[in-house]
């Protein structure tokens, strides 16, 4: 092979990612190394009430503001990864009309970040970008450093709501629509709890923050005895999901009851999926992982007994590793498999 | 370009395929030409009791007498797949222990076929088989056809029990256990009716052919008026899914409102796999679906209920076209698919 020449040189000094975790309050902009490692990163609020053209300012000023903080220029940076929420289109790379981004319709939001920077940018949804920094560089790293298979991956990200994404073979699963991964809004009971979606029994209504606190609310209206009532003095409209655990934390027994069932639900969701699609492994994120054990036991033994033998011993079921990283450091992910396949 | 070379016209000869449909009853052999037309085919029965080495054989002869029926001699054959009832390993080619082929464990039938015709052969599973059928020549192909989107479709198959098989962007979902695709055994009811594979509340409890009866059953046992008590002589052991679907044809509100029901409770488990893979089509096979709308239309009435829109939206839930002959079509066409990538 001919040496590299200096055209070639200079390229390979691009060796860096950014990625954007763009929500409805901050945008989260991170400086990722093309193995995943995070080296710095910014966080402001999105300021959506201010209208598109400011929030797309703060965005541009997120990616600034990372770069500054790894002390490196732009010109080191090979592409720009952006996590949104849906719906989108990520071929197009226009933002649609995001329930939670107010005013937001049908805006090129690729075109305008690409631009700016003169960088490639792809744009995904934010549940994507999550599955896939934790395929990329968490959860999906760590079982592949083990030695165990980890190239076909879904996420559950148990937040207000249950978001999901799913990798199959080292690809995203994104759907002609991009709405593939909805993991939140599959039915688990056709006659069971309305959903804000529009559906019974969905996934979410019982293992979402929201759907804890409703368990846990009508639990304690029922008459059961718990430390909750004392904990929010007896007003009920302060009930959290992270109160639930600190109450298991306390050895409370309504929470301990409260998380094992959201533990053996999830279970259920996550039998459909391995069912369906045998992954190598299940992650799960969100606050209420950290019950630990409490959530997790009941939900793998679940599994053992819904799903199949065979992919219910192959999909190890774990808890995320990235935390609230995980949607910029996917995002960065994104960007890379874009450039050149899978990572 | 250079003209072709005599070595080069040899092989261009060799354009036909052969797939099988390999059954716990029958062994289906079907000569299939490129793009899916099925030119002749030959059924023997399987003969399991007899022992593996006798079914190999029949198996074989399946192979030789489509051959014989199409008059074409192996040599104009490019490649022989498979369909076998799993599990199996579709990689290292191996039978490993379906429950309706007793005696099996661990045969290698891929070598074992390859070594007999000197032909590359693929295995996989019936059920993926079929699914790739109908996304090659038979309601994929329609809906190609018409214009229409049809590289991410799902297929159920609502016999005995329900199976299912998922094709990705033109691919199947496999699996790396060859388990992906069991869409009967996805849980619509976590406290649901028992089902044989050890879970609750399957897909395949309430829509299998063996889930009409069971409902059937219920309802007249029950008290409820249709004229199928006398369709059987009051002996309910004889009643079939057929014989609801002709009570059905003669106006009988009992059948009219199982079969109803069914398109409900198949519509749940459509807009589970709309919501979670954003298919572009969902095809339906099984002798259920000559109740034509009676089942369609509550099944679509269902998803537009219960799945996001745009999803929805993009989802054609269509009968499928190839009816019995889909399993050996789709073993062709997965064969060519495997010799020179996605058809």
């Amino acid at each position: 092979m001919a040496k590299a020449s200096p055209a070639r040189k200079t390229r390979t000094k691009k060796a860096l990612l950014i990625g954007v975790d763009f929500g409805g309050t901050n945008i989260v902009a991170a400086v990722v190394d093309p193995e995943g490692a995070l080296i710095a990163k910014a966080k402001i609020p999105a300021e959506i009430s201010r209208g598109v053209d400011h929030t797309i300012g703060n965005l541009k000023r997120s990616i600034r503001e990372a770069a500054d903080r790894a002390r490196i220029s732009l010109k080191d940076v090979m592409a720009i990864g952006l996590g949104s929420p849906g719906p989108l289109n990520s071929r197009a790379g226009i933002v649609i009309n995001p329930p939670n981004l107010t005013g937001w319709r049908n805006i090129p939001l690729r075109t305008l970040i690409e631009e700016e920077f003169h960088l490639p940018v792809v744009l995904d949804n934010d549940a994507n970008a999550a599955a896939f920094g934790e395929f990329w560089a968490g959860a999906g790293l760590s079982a592949r450093k083990a030695g165990k298979g980890a190239q076909t991956l879904v996420c559950f990200t148990l937040g207000t709501g249950v978001g999901g994404g799913i990798i199959i073979d080292g690809a995203l699963l994104r759907g002609p629509d991009d709405t593939g991964g909805e993991l939140g809004h599959c039915t688990i009971d056709y006659d069971g709890y309305p959903c804000k979606c529009g559906n019974r029994g969905c996934l979410e209504t019982y293992v979402s923050a929201t759907g804890i606190v409703r368990r846990t609310r009508e639990a304690i209206e029922q008459g059961e005895k718990t430390i909750l009532f004392e904990m929010v003095n007896g007003d009920l409209d302060r009930l959290t999901s992270k109160l639930v655990h600190e109450a298991l934390l306390k050895g409370d027994s309504l929470a301990a009851r409260i998380i094992h069932e959201t533990g053996v639900l999830l279970g259920v969701g996550i039998a459909n999926v391995v069912n369906t699609l045998n992954p190598d492994i299940v992650v799960i994120s969100g606050g209420v992982i950290e019950a630990g054990e409490h959530l997790f036991a009941p939900a793998r033994e679940e599994v053992r007994k819904r799903a199949f033998d065979c992919p219910a011993r192959r999909a190890q079921i774990v808890p995320a590793l990235l935390g609230d990283d995980a949607g910029c450091i996917g995002a960065a992910g994104i960007a890379l498999d874009a450039l050149k396949g899978q990572p």
